[in-house]
């Protein structure tokens, strides 16, 4: 049963938009030190769309040699096509992951109707050695998984449970109340981390905590040990840098917040640019008016 | 200052397509022995566009005069022209409402900016005699009221509050950062109450209210009461009979379970339809099911 | 039979917010001396949605005393409910209207399916003394009029053609495909006016047409007469300032253009503002680059 | 310069999910048999999507050793990352393509603004060493290239064209409107096909051309010969069966078409199932009904 605060890790390229290991490294060790229950590799904020098959295999390896052996390595194996994601997840699981996150395919979206998107999860759950989580991020993929499908799909003995993107807290209460309490439903985005645990969430997969993994996970303590104003206090303290970080400015924002506070954050990978110095004092703006830079 | 439970009500019509004056009297007769805090009259639940201007104010003559006096009543009075919005505002407090609930003017959307409804708001709190609460319903209207300007919004001395029925906790939670503690940040629907009051929203506007007002005001009541289990207990149990009755099959669901609820919903006006057979029997297995009616 | 050239014409105001009739005669007269086939008032751009209800009769009133005998007068007469829409198109019937235009409700919008959609509009076919346009606004209303719905529709003898301004030029050859020939299928903006006259279209209700009315003319003359490239060429002149007037800046915008043509434009009412300086310049632009004004 | 009617063509699957080479053979030998002035491999209706890079190199390669060699083939190479697309553009004109077509990176939509894009595509133009075509197709990426963005980009010298699959004319005549006579404005859609020839575009790249070609390119024709009437009737006549096999039923649906008609479908991959037989009759009844099956 999984349940915790994990972090979609974030990959630092160098200036030749290589990957930089080294960076990785540097990371590893920091978020290896705090309370996180766990990773995820070649997730949305790991640009896994940038990186080929090869670069996938190879950072995979590494990061599973390199982390905190007590703590879980989840890896993002969505490809488009069924047979090329079973392929994956059993590559990764070959290197030791510990479960694997599933994005629905996406780029035919006017014909991913429920029937075609449970035989594709339910086809990798019979395939993959590793459980399976389901990964609803409609803001990416334009597809939104109902919770009557993911609810179909928890009854899967190796589907184990969701990151939850879409934002919606009624969603994530319909799937609190219609899968069973070993399922994990992880919100996606720290901006709504304390209601969901509130209507029953027991975990959460989220970018902020690649910078502010500490405070992510002390909502978490806050909340199961009743401290309901505190908790409160402490998510609206987290709103601002968290929409800057992820929906307002993205992978490049948390990079750059990641080198303010002791993480390398490194470069994205073209198509992206790194922040400019004007977005980069927004960030810092942020984090300073809310305290998380003195 | 507004907080706890209010209801938008419904607009009961005989076969005819006439208000039916004597199941609204009988409704606020019920409504009037609960905990609600209030009602809003003319809201969208109470199917205000199909309304004529004296028929409007007929309707709220009626409603003031027969409701409880110890509660509230708050009436929509938002119209596409800032001048007309003002012209009912008047009107109403004239006859005795409590605030107005404004919609934001929405039919020539593109040309909606923030600047602009920034002074269509704040002229109608200007010149309006009585409080004035903004009213966001992305849902029907296209618009979406952000944050920042609602917030900038708040600072108006007669602008009170917010009726939000966007659904986006997140945006929820920034109006409860970024306002001060009189004003009123309330959520627009049921599904996601407990969630809101969690982050700070002190009171609620909820359709599902007129049907089940005393499981709305208990959810209040848990949670003032630092019972977070039953509170979360209760809000999952009223999911689907809310989702049912506001975004699912709306204003013809909500009148029949008035009619199953002890309330007497009576017919919509075109070019609304009563429910089918079929569609009733929805409503009232969703009831059954959660243990609303036995 | 309905065919040509309409403007939905606009409503100039003073500059305390009243229907400017002095300057509405002075376009009316202008309008009268064109090739245009007539006019539409209490359209989308004569800011019907602005006027109370007196308003709105006293306006068509005086429109159909003034303007050119030989030319027809359609009237908007969409309210969201069936009744009221079907009252307002009998008072403009006895006020000497040819047709009405009626869009369809939209406030509810998650209601509004076909079967309801085609009980309202046929119901008003049944009622109304004069013609019945349906009018597909997506833009403004949320709700798109598939064209499956709008050839049930055209089979109703009162129900005589469609202004179309969804902007699908594929929508819009299903139209002539599956309506007969003496059902208008109007393009309801200047931007694919050629392109729809192609396809089948024999008429058109074009905003443009408030300022260009001789050159929207021209486009359909030409394309009788064979005139491929011409018509072809004056479609991309007109391309630019029809954007800015229509989809980019609205009616703030067409308002100016008047101005600048001839036409006396008023002021928009609020909520909406006069345009800026620095947008009636990017008007102006537009009509210089493109040779409209000298 | 490219102009003429090209086709994304499908690519078949054995049931155990293998490229069908016997099929593409039986289906390159009768597409190289009409006045089609080429095809276009790896394109969304080839299911690139679901096809690994080893893949992509082998059919790509074994489509230009076996289609006629008069003809172009052009090459779908778009990935996500610039670097994977320049590298792909350069392997598939290494095997002998004529140009490539590049869709937009999309994961990220919320960051792909103008800038980034333009950075995107222009760093492909330099490095690719045969011409691009620029691909727009908002309903499967989520993101509309702007006509200015386009305009800029084909100033490049290396990005000679674009497949536009928006389905605005609007859009697509501002292409006309403001780039080179020698830049390639085509309709990505055979629901437009006769009104953007009449604004203008030279040719078009359309999915129906797979199973219509001749159809397809006798629209040009009798345009091209001033017989405006038949290519109306012509363009009437196929948009029931286009619009079948793209927007509503899509590949599955192409496919079976194809198999009607004397081509060889096959299989889709998974995700996406083989039609079922009631949709299958859906699809025989269009081409029966409108003349193109007997």
């Amino acid at each position: 049963m999984f349940q915790g605060i994990y972090t979609p890790i974030v990959t630092p390229f160098t200036a030749q938009e290589e990957i930089d290991y080294e960076k990785m490294l540097h990371n590893l060790r920091r978020w290896g030190e705090t309370d996180l229950a766990g990773i995820v590799v070649l997730g949305s904020n790991g640009e896994f769309a940038f990186l080929s098959m090869s670069e996938k295999l190879a950072l995979v390896e590494y990061v599973i040699k390199h982390f905190a052996k007590d703590k879980n390595v989840i890896v993002g194996t969505g490809c488009e096509s069924t047979g090329e994601t079973i392929a994956l997840s059993k590559a990764v699981a070959e290197l030791g992951a510990d479960a694997v996150l599933v994005l629905p395919p996406h780029y035919y979206k006017a014909a991913m109707n429920d029937d075609l998107l449970y035989r594709h999860f339910s086809d990798i759950g019979d395939e993959s050695p590793i459980p399976v989580f389901v990964y609803n991020m409609p803001g990416n993929t334009g597809i939104n998984l109902s919770s009557s499908l993911v609810a179909r799909l928890s009854r899967h003995p190796n589907i184990v449970g969701i990151k939850d993107t879409s934002g919606s807290i009624v969603q994530l209460s319909e799937l609190v109340r219609d899968t069973e309490d070993d399922f994990a439903v992880f919100p996606g985005n720290a901006g709504y981390l304390f209601p969901a645990l509130a209507i029953g969430a027991k975990g959460a997969t989220l970018a902020l905590a690649n910078v502010l993994p500490e405070d992510c996970c002390r909502v978490l303590s806050l909340f199961k040990g009743g401290k309901i104003d505190e908790a409160q206090a402490l998510q609206l303290k987290m709103l601002e840098i968290n929409s800057i970080v992820t929906t307002r400015l993205g992978i490049p924002a948390l990079k750059a917040a990641m080198d303010m506070l002791g993480y390398q954050g490194g470069n994205p990978r073209r198509p992206l640019k790194p922040l400019s110095e004007e977005k980069r004092k927004l960030v810092e703006d942020a984090l300073r008016r809310y305290g998380f830079l003195e």
